[in-house]
C-alpha cells in the first residue's frame, strides 16, 4: 500500500494519518503526521507556513474543504513510489521527536455520556434514588472544564490540594487530595468554528469537527464531593486534564461508525438521530496501571454520540471556536473490568483491586503512572491507533496531612 | 488637576484611566484610556505595538510593573500642560468611537459569592432545607463559563431556545426560554498569569489581576433548573455573558477597598484574609430596565472578595492565564431592591415587579434592554465610573412554543 515499509500492524498506517505537534532538539514546534514509526514534518513537507506556526489550530480553522484536500495530497504521496524523494528527506523518526500540546484549546467541555458510569456513580452517591437524575436521558450533561489546564500526555500529575470534608467531619480541612483518579475519555477538536446564534445540526457534524484524540481527565474525587453542589465539579478536576499527541482525522474513522446502543425515551428533534448515519464510534480503550490492564472501556456503548453533544452545545445559540475541545465523560461498559474511572473499578474505595504483584490500589498513589491507549477499525481492514496518553503522578508539593 | 475640561461629576478622570479597545470608521481597533468625554488612543499617543493589536492582552502579560509605569506617565501627560501638544491631538471624542471586547478571554470562571443571592434562590427552589448549602461559608463555590460567548456590552441578546421541564411535565420540550434573566456582577481580569502548580495566595492578588469591569451572566433559568443537576449550569448560561469595555486598573479602585462583612465559621489559611488588607471593593451597582432603576446591588456587602475567589482558584495548582476573566456571581443585598436578577427581584415569577409605566414584569420580555452601570470612590476624592454593560433582548430565532 505505501512505499514504507510498514509493518502490518503498525496502527500508524496510511489510513489513519493523525496530526500532531512535534520538535527535534533545537527546532520549533511544528505540525506532523504521524506514520508508521516516523513523524513527517508538515512544515517543511509541504512548505505552507500554516504547519510551522506550532498548534494545528491555524490550519484546522480552514475548515473541511482544506483537511479533505491535505489528506488527499498525503495519501497520494505515501503510496506513490513516485514521491518518495520528495517526501522521505522530511521523515523524522518518532523516537527523536518531542510531541506538544496539538491544540490551542478554546473552550473544554465535559459530558457524561455513559450510562454505565453514570449508573455506577448514581448507585455509589445516591443509593436511596434511581440512578440516572431525570434529565439524563433527556439530554447529554456536560459542563465546561478549565481551557488553560490542558496540557499534552506526559505532563507530570502533580497530586492536587484543597478542601476535603467526610460526612463524619464537623468542617472541611486542607491537604493533599487522599481520592485521585482518572478518567479514561474521547475527545473531539473543533476545526471550524460557528456564529453566534448559529445552532450546529447533527448532519454539521463532520464540518466543524476535525477529529478525536485520548483524554484523561484527571479528578480529585475528594475535592470535587465537597465542592460540587449545587455548581458542578471545579477544583476536582481543574489541575489537569492530559490529552494524546496525535489528533486523528474524522476521515479515518469511517469503518469505525456504528449505531449508538438503542434510545429508551423518545429524543427531541435536534438530538433525534434516528434518521441520520449515527456517529457512535467503535473505539476500543485500554487502561493500563504501572503498565498492568486493568481495565478495557468500550467507546461503541456510549449512549450519547459526540454530534449530538455539538448539536447539543449550539442549541442555545451559542457559537464554537477552532480548539474547541469536547469530551466524552468517562467511558465504561457494563462489565466491571470495562470501567474507566478508579472510583469505579474499587467502587468508591470500598473494593481494592488487587494487581498482578499482589498490591491493592483503590486510588492513585505517588509514582503511578497511567496510560490510556485506543484503536478503532481502519479503512484498510486493519486496526488504526489513537496514540496514548499517560501521566505519572507526582507527590503534592503543599504542606498538609494527606 | 487635569488641563483637559473634565466636569466634577465625570466619573472617567484622572484617578480613572479605564483601558479599551476602540475603533474608527475606517480604523482598526486598538487600546484607548477613557479621560472624559474623549478617548485617548495609546497606540498613536506612545507608538508602542503592544497597544496596536486589538486586546488587551498582549500589555497585560507585561506585568504589573509596566501597569504602574503607563499609568505614572498618562497621569503626567494628563495633569501638566506641558504635554499637552503631544497628547492632545490623539484624543477622539467617545461620542464617535466604538468600542470592542477589550479582552480575549483564555478561561471564564463565576463565583457564587454574594450570601444574599445564595439565601434568595436557597429559599426559592430548596424552601425545607437550610439556603446555603454545607460547603457555601467554607470555600467561594465557582465554576466554569463558555470564554467563547463573552462578549462586549451592546451585543444583541437573542432568546436561547433549549429543554425546559416544569415539575408538573411528563417530558421536557424545545422552545425559546420563559424565563430569561440577567446577574448583575463585577468581573476581574487577569493581566500576569502564573506557573501550573504555583497557587496565587492572598497577598499576590494585584500582581496577577489588571483590573475590574461590569458583567451580564444572562441567565436562561428554565433551561438551567432541567439541565444543571449533578455537573451545573451550562446552556442556561453559555448563549452569552456581556462585559462593560472599560477595564477599570485596581490602582484606581484603592480608595474603594472596604473590609468584607464578618466571616460566621474560621476560615481555611488560604482564604483567611483578616491579617491582610483585603479585597473589599465598596461599587455601587445600578440596574435599568428600559431606562427605569430597577435596583441597587451593593457590592461591598459581598461575602468573598475577588483575592478569596482567585487563591481558592489556584489552591490545587491550575495556573492562570493572561485574559482570565473571573467574575462575582450576582451582586445581591439584604434589601429587596438590592437584588440583582430578575429571579429574586420578582421571588422566581410569583410577585411581579410594577414598573413606572404600570406594567409588571417578572422575566426579560423581547425588546427589553436592561443596563448596568457602577460607581466607586476613586482616589480624586469623587467618584470613578465603571462605565456601564448594556444589552437589548431579541425575539428567539429557533422555532417551538414560546
Amino acid at each position: 500500500m505505501s512505499w514504507l515499509d510498514l509493518p502490518d500492524d503498525t496502527g500508524f498506517g496510511v489510513d489513519n494519518l493523525p496530526h500532531g505537534v512535534f520538535s527535534t532538539p533545537g527546532t520549533a514546534p511544528r505540525t506532523g503526521i504521524a506514520i508508521g514509526d516516523a513523524v513527517l514534518d508538515l512544515a517543511a513537507a509541504t512548505g505552507d507556513e500554516v504547519h510551522a506556526t506550532g498548534s494545528l489550530n491555524a490550519f484546522l480553522a480552514r475548515g473541511p474543504g482544506a483537511w479533505a484536500d491535505l489528506r488527499a495530497q498525503l495519501t497520494g504521496w505515501l503510496t506513490d513510489e513516485a514521491h518518495r524523494g520528495r517526501v522521505e528527506p522530511h521523515l523524522v523518526p518518532r523516537s527523536e521527536v518531542t510531541l506538544h500540546l496539538p491544540v490551542e484549546v478554546a473552550d473544554y467541555v465535559d459530558f457524561y455520556s455513559s450510562r454505565h458510569h453514570a449508573e455506577n456513580l448514581g448507585r455509589m452517591f445516591r443509593p436511596d434514588s434511581p440512578p440516572l437524575t431525570p434529565n439524563w436521558q433527556h439530554l447529554p450533561i456536560g459542563y465546561h472544564g478549565r481551557a488553560g489546564t490542558v496540557a499534552v500526555s506526559g505532563t507530570p500529575v502533580v497530586r492536587p490540594s484543597g478542601q476535603r470534608k467526610g460526612p463524619a467531619d464537623d468542617a472541611p480541612t486542607f491537604g493533599p487530595s487522599r481520592r485521585l483518579d482518572i478518567e479514561a475519555e474521547v475527545g473531539f477538536v473543533v476545526g471550524a468554528g460557528s456564529s453566534l446564534g448559529a445552532p450546529v445540526p447533527l448532519g454539521a457534524f463532520a464540518d466543524h469537527v476535525f477529529g478525536v484524540c485520548l483524554v484523561n481527565d484527571w479528578s480529585a474525587r475528594d475535592i470535587q464531593s465537597w465542592e460540587y453542589v449545587p455548581l458542578g465539579p471545579f477544583l476536582g478536576k481543574s489541575f489537569l486534564t492530559s490529552v494524546s499527541p496525535w489528533v486523528v482525522p474524522l476521515a479515518a474513522l469511517e469503518a469505525a461508525r456504528v449505531a449508538p446502543p438503542p434510545r429508551d425515551v423518545p429524543l427531541l428533534p435536534y438530538l433525534d438521530d434516528a434518521g441520520t448515519q449515527p456517529w457512535g464510534l467503535d473505539i476500543a480503550i485500554e487502561v493500563r496501571l504501572n503498565g498492568e490492564l486493568v481495565s478495557c472501556p468500550p467507546f461503541d456503548l456510549m449512549y450519547w454520540t459526540a454530534a449530538q453533544q455539538l448539536a447539543h452545545t449550539t442549541v442555545n445559540g451559542a457559537s464554537l471556536r477552532t480548539g474547541d475541545l469536547f469530551a466524552s465523560g468517562t467511558v465504561s461498559g457494563p462489565r466491571p473490568d470495562q470501567r474507566g474511572s478508579f472510583i469505579e473499578l474499587s467502587w468508591g474505595g470500598e473494593e481494592p483491586l488487587t494487581l498482578s504483584d499482589g498490591s491493592t490500589r483503590t486510588f492513585l498513589e505517588d509514582g503511578d503512572v497511567v496510560t490510556l491507549t485506543a484503536t478503532a477499525p481502519g479503512t484498510g481492514g486493519g486496526r488504526i491507533s489513537l496514540g496514548e496518553v499517560t501521566g505519572r503522578v507526582e507527590p503534592s508539593q503543599t504542606e498538609g496531612p494527606r
